[in-house]
């Protein structure tokens, strides 16, 4: 068993991650940080827990957590997260950090996006944490940059696109929805019952500070810069996001020689699904679990090729993506923990 | 291992029994009928179990399903279970009935509620699959007939009450609230999402099916008959079922003394979960688990006790209830194969 | 045309009746007050009235609302509403109030529900403004109180039976539901949409605020003391309430001389619908409008009266019934400026 | 008062275009056709309309319809519209059509995505129903193909950018999201509550026939062919399309300017309403009216527009613009009868 902490708890991560580790079967959580709820019993503060955890938020700060966990789950806004994770590494912790902080490489491209950061000497070394696209450096990192949302599944409905040169890179517009729990249980009037509920509206139009690191991993893949078009939107449900990707071939091709591509580049990936000719991804379809469903379509008539993933966004596109990384750092099966079907419907 | 089949897997009951048995430890899906959809495989039927299963949905008879399995789950409409289910026992298959074809004693009440039954003599010899209430009648069962979902909310929520005698049984009034899978997966108008979104109604009042199903188990509880007025409610949700029921109480109480009352009535069960005092259940808190969470109010104005039970209609109301007295007919911990925590948000 | 001002329209209710306003054919909105957002426009803050509105936020006091409108609304929170109401009334306005500050008649049960009240003598004075049943005191008030969303769904559902004497008063149990803009625009953690949607409770049990209100206009009714268990709920849905109303008949009676007496008390009434036999309310049949829809039903086993009615608590249950006492108040057609058919779907 | 009737009143389109007709200060109704509920009370197959009309469905022939009325709006499926519409003209009467049998002016066109057509030779002839682009010469027409939904987005969307050739044409990628009511209110199990609800998915990509439709409108614009890439989603909503459109500007510009230019593009349309820097469209901003509401955004990075387009599909998308033609036709203020604001939350 491994002695795992979470530091900040009280949000939709947070408690999606808790609900992930007290289910794994060599994990246990010895503490749980959210300061505005120290002193209230985790499953009062989240009545599904009910029953199923005696634990009890903390305020404590990240030496004394270092003190009772050999493994940190960060979970708090980023530039917090960046103030307790250099603490924690430096008592010898490993972490695996669920916040924005450590994504992106270059410190200029942070602080264009995001704003001063105080330990910018980690970010090259923190590991970028998709295991589908980048499983090797993960395994023997200290820290582990948890892969945005959005990112997850424009890289991975992208990827073999873009490795195998497929696309005019050029040409790429991503136009992504996301369910509400992507904006956080922060309380805000944009994301209450009645302002969300049989709405529908783009955000953040060409100025979403996911577009850099979807560049980055895309440039990686690419070996060379790529720009991209990148609009979300916000969907009246509570998880999920799909990606509709769009591109020029560079050469002609037909749907069957694409799924065939996609088929082979994710032969052994538990959890990417592709769906076959004629069936799309559908958020519906990998709620609840770390699935991402992948489905490709070529438009004979425009020469584009239409890439869609659906992914559960507090799952694969955050809690679960952790686990699957706390698996690999720990030397676990990448399934361990994490083979809930979806919950459908 | 024990080999199951489950007849009647293309509707929302069937899919959800087959995601539980799929993931249940000791259990080998042999053989899945849907006769409208036979040859199909069931993960293009359902995409949320892509990659899971390689199930292909048959039209065989119930001998060619027994001959494959030991236990047979019935996941089919009341009327046509009844003709499956006795050849199923006389090939000396046990067998869990999703149906309300075996739920009623009276072969009376059943035709006068359902219409003819076609092996009445059956009736008496079924297990009313309850096990918080009747788990002893289960074990040994050849036949289990699984509660409505209506049923399983009302009787857990006034059980300890009506056990107790603390409640005028005359002054019974229950309104219970479910989301549309409790509809069926037809294609009916009446269940299209722009009838039922934004919207919220009563139906069946003062003559819904599951009327005497309730009656006949607090009747069993009480010792003496009881008539209940019971109001069902569509609510623009996928799962859940959450029943407010109303009585007077026979001596003035609190709500401190009725909490202590169900806790101990309760003190030994995993999947019963009471709110503390100033909790309230929340269908969003079972969501995805086999829970019955309870609250219990006195209303000191009035005399009268307010019991509430939050259920996932699909799980503690069904397909989990199934596996949970499956897993007492084989002599499993109670527990296996439905340890998942609710999906929250 | 009437020159009116809306008090503390940053609500829903207040958005609702500046819609209701700006559409009604004899009224002019001189001013709106919003103090949170003075300087804003009304259609920045609200772009669903884009282009049809250059009214912008002000924060004047109740001296200079009065200097310009002839008549004032007032959605503001209660406790709030009573301290700007007196001066309105010193300046000779009229006012319509849509706080809960002015329905109790009694002072010691406003303060034993809301705490102290700082015009207790209004009180008397106040005429409650549901013109279904108290029409004529309406009209020469110069204080009008207008109901409460759930009072008004069930006071309308059971005032022909209450009216007749023909229910036992000691066993009313009123089972409501409301849709989440009851809840107001407030950023509160649990009016959140992750938190509301996908979700169904009780709340308040035994202890809601609406409780003496309903018990005050059923005791008017029934000419005695009426206690009642009144249970609100909160619904996934942006507008619309559903009560559920039990009660024991005093004889025996059916559907059908039922539905003839309701259809008799509101013969003439231009807001209240009665379902036919066989058809039952929904609210997503009355969204958009000022209708109330009843349905009533005998069960005949237990000798109980189901009365159920559904409004758009935002409209029938606040702005629209605010604009109807204004026509009342002002001689206009009872119907001007909410002649609006419900959306569907 | 103009005499109309609607032939195919028991779908989403027909029940709206109802609503408006009713409430329409120049139009009396006097036939609504419905094949299969013929005989049934048009308030008992749409309870929404209780007590505001007691018009009965019929399932007479073209014939007696012409004979009771002036001006047709048909609301049928297309295939079917075109077999009663040539009936209608040569019997002298002017026809709205709301199905997609003549909007496309090539025989061949029509041919290829929609099947065979009756009438070839009157699609010519038809005017396309978008007053805000082809207002002329709707003016006199005898038959109106009323636009589909999507199309009306896009059209209105990219109208300015095209009409003044500032995009690159070929770079046309269109992504669209509809509210549930565009799939019609069949009983299909791809559009059941639980289908639909916390589920979202493309679908048609590559091939959805409203392409060739928005291809039409676009070439007309541009004085050339253009290619489009669309994408319809399906959103689990009652109403509402959203559309975001992608395109490479020819000349570098900023979203000033191009704001400037839509602002002066749509100056004198009453519909028309564009969302100013900073402040971006939302279904939920338009639900109930006949607006459609725009925003414009460049983004620099990539030398890209992004126009969002937001209407309600049932109204500006199908029954609002079909009245609208009605207005142009019979010489009425375009606004008669549309000036209902939208219902918001």
């Amino acid at each position: 068993m491994i002695k795992v902490a979470v530091m900040g708890a009280s949000g939709y991560t947070g408690v999606e991650l808790l609900r992930l580790l007290l289910g794994h079967p060599q994990v246990e959580v010895t503490c749980v940080t959210a300061r505005q709820n120290a002193g209230e019993p985790v499953a009062a503060l989240f009545p599904s827990l009910l029953g199923r955890t005696d634990l009890v938020c903390e305020a404590v700060e990240p030496e004394a957590v270092a003190a009772r966990a050999e493994l940190i789950f960060t979970a708090l806004p980023h530039q917090t997260a960046q103030e307790v994770i250099p603490p924690l590494l430096q008592a010898g912790r490993r972490v695996i950090d669920l916040s924005a902080d450590y994504r992106l490489r270059q410190p200029a491209l942070y602080e264009s996006w995001y704003g001063r950061h105080g330990s910018p000497q980690l970010l090259a070394e923190a590991a970028y944490g998709l295991p589908e696209l980048f499983r090797e450096r993960i395994s023997g990192a200290r820290l582990v940059a948890n892969p945005g949302c959005y990112p997850t599944s424009v890289a991975l409905a992208l990827a073999p696109l873009v490795k195998h040169g497929l696309i005019d890179l050029s040409s790429l517009v991503i136009d992504s929805k996301s369910g509400t729990s992507g904006a956080g249980r922060g309380a805000k009037v944009g994301s209450l019952f009645c302002e969300v509920n049989e709405g529908f509206k783009a955000y953040s139009v060409a100025s979403h500070r996911h577009t850099p690191e979807i560049e980055q991993t895309l440039g990686d893949l690419a070996g060379e810069e790529v720009t991209v078009t990148f609009t979300p939107h916000l969907l009246p449900v509570n998880r999920g996001i799909l990606s509709t990707c769009y591109a020029s071939l560079r050469q002609p091709g037909d749907t069957g020689q694409l799924l065939a591509l996609y088929r082979d580049f994710y032969r052994d990936e538990p959890f990417v699904r592709l769906h076959p000719a004629g069936s799309l991804p559908n958020i519906a379809y990998v709620r609840g679990s770390n699935f991402c469903d992948l489905g490709v379509t070529v438009d004979p008539r425009t020469g584009r090729v239409i890439a869609i993933a659906a992914i559960d966004n507090l799952i694969k596109g955050a809690a679960g993506q952790a686990v699957q990384n706390f698996n690999l750092l720990c030397g676990f099966p990448e399934t361990t923990g994490l083979a809930a079907m979806p919950v459908y419907p």
